[in-house]
């Protein structure tokens, strides 16, 4: 227990389990961005919002804000945010956790009767997790401009295109351009670690250093649909014996890369599908997707090359075509503000909690917000290392000390953060 | 051209196009058992027999048969079937040319006012192809006494039991052993060959000797959805590690047993399924079947021993369970019975066709039929021995061959077929 904490512990837990309860329950815990679900757990943060004293909008790229006023607002706002979407059969903190850590921090606010200087606003991301339309960070790309027209254009299986399913959710994708943020001073995320440094060295709280560079290549292996039965071995062309020989490269390309460097390297093949995926049917198409983080840019290029040639020479052997070895996101390595990591071990000091600094493995909203104001991240313990699983768990108490170093920063940031032109001039 | 063929072949052509119309339009050719599509085709299945002036029933097991009587019913059935469902993307005659045959030689029949000594039936077996709930010839197992309860109770991804499907299609799973059959005295097939035999010697029909045994294993591997940025490779449990080097196992065993045999030996892994197949999530869990046909059992034997050990240590490496080593079905290789099959050769010669002995790669709703009755199959030409795709072919006057062979060997078989007891102390 960590008593004496300047927020209420167990109201943000019966929030944080609120809101994840929200799930398919045949998939618990899964709720996809764009989706029904999705909407009804948007429902029940607006309607928290609301009842915290904030206002509500939502902007053109299809991001759920609620706003406080401050004091002065030409200082710009300080912005607390992350995502509410999950990834399927996911956990109940990824996301969730930082949603209503801002929404907590907001009633800790009030409940102290503190009002701040700056506007603060707590802002839902949208479909941070990757998308059914193959895209990650939907929300927090179209709050720094990088939500483009080809992005838009993306289609999930289905046919729909990824600008449509922004406006279906309430977003406004003709007026993507008003969404982008020049108005915020500073981004405070908060987010279960997903990795077992705090626990394995019973540490409080992790400031993040820095945030790897993710890069995904789809790549997509066409062969013949022909009878199992009927089609000698010699005159297959079997996509899934390409795609498996691929598959068997990254792990063991990548097992070779992160063992000769000191930086941070892994590389994953999470999504193969085979088609027409029958039992008697020869595999004629199979698509993968080989996602790569480092925060060494030259090794993702040293890894892509390699599997380049060897998916190549893989589908040569299986005597089928390699259609497609397609970049579909490459977002370089992200280093966090200085001044708010400061912030963050100064809070941690002032609560009597141990803090230390540490790489985030995992892409998250703050990699984006970084591109237009200083932003830096808190992690929180998660138990083994669980996450993207049903198992991810975070104690109570770890959340509530995560969330009070992140008010504390906070409050020490609305005073501190250097005044803006605009406030100056004033 | 063939002239001469006591038979329409227009009206045979135009029938196999009319049923392949009806797919699903996104993945020609698709008309999947159970499923709208299916009871569409159906529908048009029954219609053509009526209009055929057959006698339309349903048998207990799903299976959608017209009767045309004969001059003595005790005499038993000559039945000619095979099936209307298709695989994911598949082709325009697996099946369907077996069904449009039987309803082409009864109007041929009529045509020429021919009336059989036995009662003629003509059968669309159900779910001939591997259907959703794992299992393949499911109509007719039950003919013949073989659909049980555990196979009853197999369940589609959706939560469906076969047996309420069977009900749901029309069936009767409560009263299943009233299908099975004691009536029938011989049962004739058609099929397209889905080889290169035919096409490659220039010859009209093939004469199945033997049908291959089939077995299929299922095998699931089951490790940690673990986050793909945050989780070291050494920590993973990557369930696709594993089932991607029991493919290569799969291919690799199987290229190595067909060189060492003079027999016939094919494996294939068709099904593929990641879970929860997110680009960001280590593979938690993968369900892959083995599909292994052989004319020698012992072959099969030594094949699933080899891929037993070399897949508990593909988990063992990537440290995963295999939670999943199972049978989902095993049937032994069928010799096709010499008294039909010299009648098929009888009326080939009669009609100047060349014809020749061949066996069969692929499993068929006659390999089930002869566990009760005589049972022998006519395969005719496959455009480069492609079948369960799009491409699959036949040219009319081919498809009109084959059907005619059947029609001559049928009424020569009406006279020569041994008569059954009861009929004798008639």
């Amino acid at each position: 227990m960590k008593p004496n904490l300047p927020l209420n512990a167990d109201r943000l837990w019966d929030d944080v389990m609120a809101l994840a309860d929200i799930t398919d329950p045949a998939k618990p815990y899964t709720r996809r961005s764009f989706t029904q679900l999705f909407l009804e757990g948007r429902a029940w943060v607006a309607k928290r919002f609301e009842q915290a004293g904030l206002t509500v909008r939502m902007d053109a790229g299809g991001n759920l804000i609620g706003r406080r006023e401050g004091r002065d607002p030409s200082l710009g706002v300080i912005a607390i945010g992350s995502h509410s979407d999950t990834v399927p059969s996911g956990g109940r903190f990824d996301g969730i956790a930082g949603v209503v850590t801002g929404l907590e921090i907001v009633r800790a606010l009030d409940d102290a009767g503190v009002v701040l200087d700056h506007p603060l606003e707590v802002i839902d991301f949208l479909a941070e997790e990757p998308s059914e339309y193959g895209l990650s960070c939907v929300g927090s790309r179209a709050a720094v401009g990088a939500l483009d027209d080809k992005m838009l254009a993306l289609t999930e299986p289905g046919g729909e295109k990824l600008g449509d399913a922004i406006k279906r959710i309430g977003g406004d994708p003709a007026r993507l351009a008003e969404a982008k943020r020049s108005d915020i001073a500073a981004f405070l995320e908060l987010h279960i670690e997903q990795g077992i440094v705090l626990e394995s060295q019973s540490l409080d709280v992790g400031v993040v250093t820095s945030i790897v560079g993710i890069r995904r290549i789809e790549v997509i292996f066409e062969g013949g649909a022909d009878h199992a039965g009927t089609t000698p071995l010699h005159l297959r062309r079997d996509a899934l014996v390409a795609a498996s020989e691929t598959v068997a490269s990254v792990r063991q390309r990548a097992e070779w890369l992160a063992s000769e460097t000191s930086g941070y390297f892994v590389a994953t093949v999470g999504i193969l599908v085979v088609e027409p995926n029958a039992s008697n049917v020869v595999p004629g198409r199979c698509r993968m997707v080989i996602d790569v983080r480092t925060t060494d840019p030259a090794m993702t290029t040293r890894f892509v090359e390699e599997i380049d040639k060897d998916s190549a020479a893989h589908a040569a052997a299986a005597r089928v075509e390699r259609v497609a070895f397609t970049t579909l996101s490459d977002g370089p390595p992200v280093a966090c503000a200085p001044v708010l990591r400061d912030a963050y071990h100064a809070a941690a000091r002032s609560l009597g909690l141990k803090a230390t600094d540490l790489a985030s493995g995992a892409g998250h909203d703050a990699a984006f917000m970084s591109r237009i104001c200083p932003s830096a991240m808190v992690f929180v313990p998660s138990k083994a290392g669980k996450s993207h699983a049903p198992e991810e768990w975070t104690e109570r108490d770890e959340l509530a000390a995560g969330a009070a170093v992140m008010l504390e920063a906070l409050k020490a940031l609305d005073k501190s953060l250097p005044r803006r032109a605009g406030a100056i001039a004033k």
